[in-house]
């Protein structure tokens, strides 16, 4: 498997179609994208293909916001953004609200300061999965080639220092390999395993994305040991139930606990 | 960055020399091993080249175990050997008991029936950090080339199906970028962004390992977007303590929910 960084000459800007800029970024790279090949693409520049930025002065915190501000040492704009884009708090740390978007979990819900210009966030991607395939279809549309397409968030890991990458949508490959039945060595049938191919490229991805001013939107992947498919891909597959999650299922929540006290 | 799977001929044997096993499969492969390259090492296989194999009608389970394995729904075998392997235990779901080992998030404490012989179970590895940089050294004073090392074992993610890489251990590049304090494409300095290179590398190798008979127990990771170093690396650089953690500092344990209850 090769994975190889695409780098753009200029940020990705407000409103511009990611098909057209992937396309020049590789012809500026000298890269030919192939059949089978899974394009990466890191969620902050979907964001702002979308135009999800807001001024941080065009917020008005919610007494809620206020209230979870203090609580999470952050600024009460930031959390009132939070609160809007999560679809469940979860608990938090020092400047980290742990949330559930779109069945991920994430840090502040995805809401992120960096790589915005000064007095502005970025906000996560919306519907990513409709992204991935559209992205997909129009790269088809354009230069003729079938690939993957991968967007990849950065998130934490319990008890690790660092981010590593998560897939949010996936087009064009399965996302999980499925091992339930199959032999081990010996020939014994293996029982509980899926393996998160999806996540486990999307690592691959970040590696190169970085978290700062590399300029480097896009990632190529080629050769990777996925099975690929047209067929539609709901994120929903790579979640499981919450009462099936080793972490969720053996833990209570924050509020829980106080509700238990 | 490319990855290679170096496939070997026979399973590594119980006892077998890690070094010698590794030469011989790149040779067997036609790869060049260079400096600089990243030789990632499945844990199951370093688990057999230590002996770390158990006869399950060896083990005596305790009270304690037996009470674990109708909780968990495990055979008390399993329970008493988790117990034993676990430095602590967290929870659990059906299945699997969450716990920590050597500061990693493992299910069931990395005690595995997969590719084990009939009736037997494999330990995880013992000091994988000594593992590492043991294999390093090996390495170079057989073909006299500086890799980097990285013992690689599977684990689970919150709210995901199925599994990631997660790296146990590594020598010879650092496994943590930091960002702190570097620019946005802004110019405004990260504050908090560290990125778990050796994780993301580590699932960049899982994707070749896979779990069942596949015979590829070492990786190949060459132009990895690493910091190469001497310096002994140890395991606890990549863990962040509980209080820091965004998953453990904003749950509560089964146990402490009990406790308040």
């Amino acid at each position: 498997m090769e994975v190889i960084g695409v780098k753009v000459e200029k940020p990705i800007g407000i409103g511009e179609n990611l098909a057209e800029a992937l396309i020049r970024a590789l012809e500026d790279s000298g890269i030919e994208i192939r059949d089978g090949d899974i394009i990466a693409v890191t969620s902050k520049v979907v964001s702002y293909s979308q135009g999800r930025l807001v001024r941080l002065s065009d917020v008005k915190p919610s007494a809620k916001a206020v209230e979870m501000a203090l609580k999470y040492d952050l600024t009460p704009e930031i959390a009132e953004l939070v609160i809007r884009e999560a679809d469940e708090i979860v608990g938090g740390v020092k400047r980290y609200i742990l949330t559930i978007r779109n069945g991920v979990v994430l840090g502040n819900a995805g809401v992120d300061k960096s790589n915005a210009p000064y007095g502005m966030v970025v906000l996560p991607p919306a519907n990513p999965e409709a992204v991935a395939h559209t992205l997909r279809h129009e790269i088809y549309e354009k230069v003729g080639v079938k690939t993957g397409v991968l967007i990849v968030d950065s998130r934490i890991e319990p008890l690790r220092r660092g981010t590593v990458g998560v897939a949010l949508a996936v087009a064009g490959f399965e996302p999980l390999s499925d091992e339930r039945g199959k032999p081990d060595i010996y020939g014994k049938p293996l029982l509980v395993t899926r393996r998160a191919l999806a996540d486990m490229l999307a690592s691959a991805a970040e590696l190169y994305f970085g978290e700062r001013d590399e300029l480097t939107p896009f990632v190529l992947i080629r050769g990777a040991p996925i099975r690929r498919t047209d067929r539609w891909i709901h994120s929903s597959v790579m979640f499981i139930p919450r009462e099936e999650c080793i972490f969720f299922g053996s833990m209570k929540h924050e509020d829980d606990a106080e509700d238990n006290g």
